[in-house]
């Protein structure tokens, strides 16, 4: 685990995603190949004093798009990273803190970096586990783009 | 429109949905086929400075939920209502206050609420469309249960 990227990681979500903030989005782990997020339930709950399914979804996409970000800054390119499509499943009501943990391949990873540098664009897709269980799972697709080439 | 109806269940998301009000969610206009929702840029703008990924599918789903949550309650039953899955497809970004649509037909309504009271349990897919275009859509489904069954 790499603290430094970690907290820098952690502070630039927070300065420009105001939710991030307003659900208490915290990275507690993160390297190339695998990240760990955890929210209280507190601002997240529902209705039924549940985690709501929106903070499920948006606590879940904002770790995979966390990881992916990590994964290009570490390989030194300068992206744009976009969400294309997602998937969430529910299956469980979550009624404690919130943890999403999300994990690639080396493979994946190399993949995903030698497409943005070889063509300028490129794609993966990334699962998020949410809660025990999970409670909750995420697929989603990913874009990334170089930034000079827009 | 029914306007009493629209801004009792406005306040009853805002009161027990505490990121609604973190993004401002407002129901714009209520009946039990139909809901439009909106939400101001500037809580739920992204690291691009564009709507984020993660608001626009917690307006959405919200405005599904508001919707379903409407028809239920109109039809006087008392039941719980859950998101089961989602999709959401990312086209354009947002740069604008977030519109949220969701519009579903007579007989779609009718055999929800009616499976709901026949079986005890029902589900309903419902669309939503975030956006001119839209930007993005949703395609969620409900499941309904009666709270004297569970």
């Amino acid at each position: 685990m790499n603290d430094r990227a970690c907290s820098e990681l952690q502070a630039k979500i927070n300065r420009t995603i105001p939710l991030s903030e307003a659900m208490g989005y915290r990275i507690t782990e993160l390297d190339t190949c695998h990240i760990t997020v955890s929210a209280p339930l507190a601002p997240n709950i529902n209705i039924h004093g549940t985690g709501f399914a929106g903070s499920l979804y948006a606590l879940g996409i904002l770790t995979a798009w966390g990881l992916c970000a990590h994964l290009i800054e570490h390989a030194g390119i300068d992206a744009n990273l976009v969400v294309a499509q997602a998937n969430i499943r529910y299956r469980l009501p979550i009624q404690a803190d919130i943890l999403c943990r999300s994990e690639i391949t080396d493979a994946e990873a190399a993949a995903f970096i030698e497409g943005l540098t070889a063509k300028g664009r490129s794609r993966i897709v990334v699962g998020v586990a949410i809660g025990d269980g999970p409670a909750a799972s995420i697929e989603a697709t990913m874009h990334a783009s170089l930034k000079n080439q827009q």
